[in-house]
């Protein structure tokens, strides 16, 4: 027993205390394929090495949702494997593209942690980078999360709050070193809308609904080496289902949003996430977006949109985020503020 | 909501109007492992990069049935989206391998219209071609889909109705440059049997069957990029069902046909094809062929034999086609008139 | 009829028949990645190109199940299609990592053969042996199954039952050319313990449980192009459920048993192996250890551990392997015993 890993309790982060993750992980093709057998993503520059050629990327990128997740993953066995919950996420970048034959690791290091009132569980607060087998941060990101506590009695550590921004300034936002989009193909692409083609409050329904699926859910969250248990073993919960990563449902949402966001290429931040509502096999998720902000960037012709992604069980045309008491609308899974680069 | 895509309606299509569909696609060997995975195939050709470079074939080519359903799912956005049947393929030709690294992009010409009497739809008749990177033709293929038509009120357009061949002649077959059979390895292949051995009028009941899953034909369809909302969702249809992919249904049957045709290596043309029924989770697809013809090419040892592939719901020891009154009889879910190659 | 495979019979084997079996099999990245989506693997070496190099394997092997399954799947058609039961393994060594672009093909010799009493069947014994396009051997292993007469009337071939040892010896084991664990990264592995932290009988529960669904246990199954059609039609059995995969269930706890054990980097070889049990969708497997043996081997700093690796459908933290009659407990679905490559 005591060679496996009961994962860490609340008492057992402190602030500045670094942690490796284990298992370093290289992306491959088959990471890009299965990829697109679990989502319908479409977007024209992870989908074609032609296209990517063409505004400077070869070789070939794999969405940063793959790198991400894979990222994030290695983080579970050492941050959350005794979570509550998942609270927030804050200041994740994307520094630079992910390509086959890159291998990742992560890296946390602690940057805050409050203990509940109850004195049961607490916050942690982690900032996360991943690194390429050549050193290169790839993505960093913060994330906090409600751990239990091993020990109701143990005592309650020094309450440290990090700073966090709500949004990463445009100014921060990295475009990729050699891309443009000079010679961009809408036709390609499959959309023609332009960055200032987006109106500050527009709002636009994504109109596909895709029904999960078991199997599809934890081929998926297998693929990125997420070891919560809940999302595999009918035997975790007691009604006996199995809880759809949230990640899932983030990279459900964001193929879907390629109706009307086509051009969308690149994610470059996440300004904050929620995972509002469980998901379940069964379950038909919808995504609609609002345009929070547009930006222009370093490189010429490359533009930004902040876009709030919400991601919904079943379809909500009136693309409601909260009813009137404030609370999130019923059937809000997900709510995901962040930047995506685009053509100007 | 303008920033989706509607469809195209039976109006918007005119006679010699060209479409170039979005998202180039590249090929790579995750899409060989996953079409390993979801369909039972056994062609020692694709399997095995060695046995296709003794054959002349390096690098490794990826099954015929890859690249068609990557090129016609490019189609499915601006052809299909509203369409209330697929009516019918011809002259399909797979002009040259496509091989890991190819990215390809479709491109297709109305070549019929023809509204129906009721004025509410219409048969749309368009040519496509699948090209690759370095613009090389790999496949084309005719197609006719009834669609809907915006407004019941709008003029009907003149009828035209494409002259289209019954079959792909056999001198027009394209056998890929440098390939041979002179050194060909029954015993990898797995079977012993030629060109000559099969007669015309033979059938062959290939004898295994496989039960469909939800998954599987989702992760299928999404890997070529199709859209079709009934494959996905289950709010799609009034029953609840996911409709499978048709496309699935013929990559099944080809697979089980590996038992009698192991030696039928590559996919030359599709001459005809129905999708009798619709196929559904649950159901358990099994597989017939009839030789239809014989031919030479003219690559000395390699052969060409025409064959019907027939899928059915539950297996027909009988293997009958149709039934007196000439409809297709009960369970036969594909007809599909095809060439393929096979030694000499 | 006639063109399609019935399989052989148990008539149809004699002792020193030598069947090369069909269909050789490249090896991709597709691969490795479809088993980390299909199996809950962290083990580094297969996860990281960079861990492997750093331990001197370039280029990047497989886990050594990926090509056991493989090699195995091809002598399904041929061995065991009109098989009763798989009753055993032994005598299976990993002799060279198998790496993406490698072909592989498998030869059987049969080595024994047993009529039973009741003349309707009998146990076929063949020895099996798995080589790479360049004609090295990758895997062998000797396999008994029993196998239907085609007609209890013929007469029953003189018994001869192959000597096959217990175990591999320590001294037989191959560690891969040029591996050295000299400069072996324990936090990279995830787990700290060496070869002398384990005990000889000492028991590791790992904790994990997965429910299986038939379209991954059919998605892994059709990837090693096992042709056995209980695992993939439904009309099979009377009960209409798939029968798992044996191999499956191995690989599942294998993948399990990174928790406890995430230094047994590589499999040496298989001493013996029994499906104690058929496993269905549904099912939770979970998955326990114990220390047989420990060894060490002609490489500095690469020891082996020799190790029983039970699969269990449910959680048994009692860890029982049998009864007090001897027989194997309940919920047990797999007795492995293996030997496995650590660093010291």
């Amino acid at each position: 027993m005591t060679k496996t890993n009961p994962g860490n309790y609340f008492e057992d982060f402190a602030v500045g205390q670094v942690i490796e993750h284990a298992t370093p992980r290289t992306v491959t093709e088959g990471d890009r394929a299965l990829y697109g057998a679990i989502y319908p993503t479409r977007f024209a520059l992870p989908s074609s090495a032609a296209f990517a050629r063409a505004v400077g990327l070869d070789p070939h990128p794999v969405e940063e949702l793959v790198a991400f997740h894979i990222a994030f993953g290695k983080t579970v066995p050492d941050i959350s494997l005794n979570a509550v919950a998942n609270l927030g996420y804050a200041e994740c970048r994307f520094h630079r593209p992910v390509v086959p034959g890159d291998t990742l690791s992560t890296r946390s290091e602690v940057i805050g942690l409050k203990q509940n009132s109850n004195g049961r569980s607490g916050v942690v607060y982690v900032r996360s980078t991943a690194t390429n087998h050549r050193g290169e941060v790839v993505i960093d990101w913060a994330r906090w999360v409600m751990v239990h506590k091993r020990d109701a009695a143990s005592p309650a550590p020094e309450t440290v709050i990090p700073e966090l921004a709500a949004a990463v300034a445009p100014e921060d936002l990295v475009v990729p070193p050699g891309m443009s989009f000079t010679a961009y193909d809408f036709a390609a692409a499959g959309e023609p809308h332009r960055l200032d083609d987006y109106e500050v409050g527009e709002r636009i329904d994504h109109v596909d609904g895709v029904t999960i699926t078991d199997a599809e859910h934890m081929m998926a969250t297998r693929l990125w080496q997420n070891t919560a248990k809940v999302h595999f073993n009918t035997q975790a919960r007691p009604d006996g289902n199995r809880l759809v990563y949230g990640g899932h449902v983030i990279s459900l949402a964001r193929a879907l949003s390629f109706n009307g966001l086509a051009n969308a290429q690149l994610l470059a931040a996440i300004n904050a996430g929620s995972h509002v509502a469980p998901a379940f096999a069964g379950d038909t998720v919808y995504a609609w977006s609002e345009v929070l902000d547009r930006a222009e960037t370093a490189v010429p012709g490359v533009g930004a949109l902040r876009l709030r992604l919400v991601a919904t069980k079943g379809r909500d045309e009136s693309m409601t985020l909260r009813g009137e008491d404030g609370t999130y609308a019923d059937g809000v899974l997900l709510d995901l503020d962040h930047w995506a680069l685009v053509p100007r």
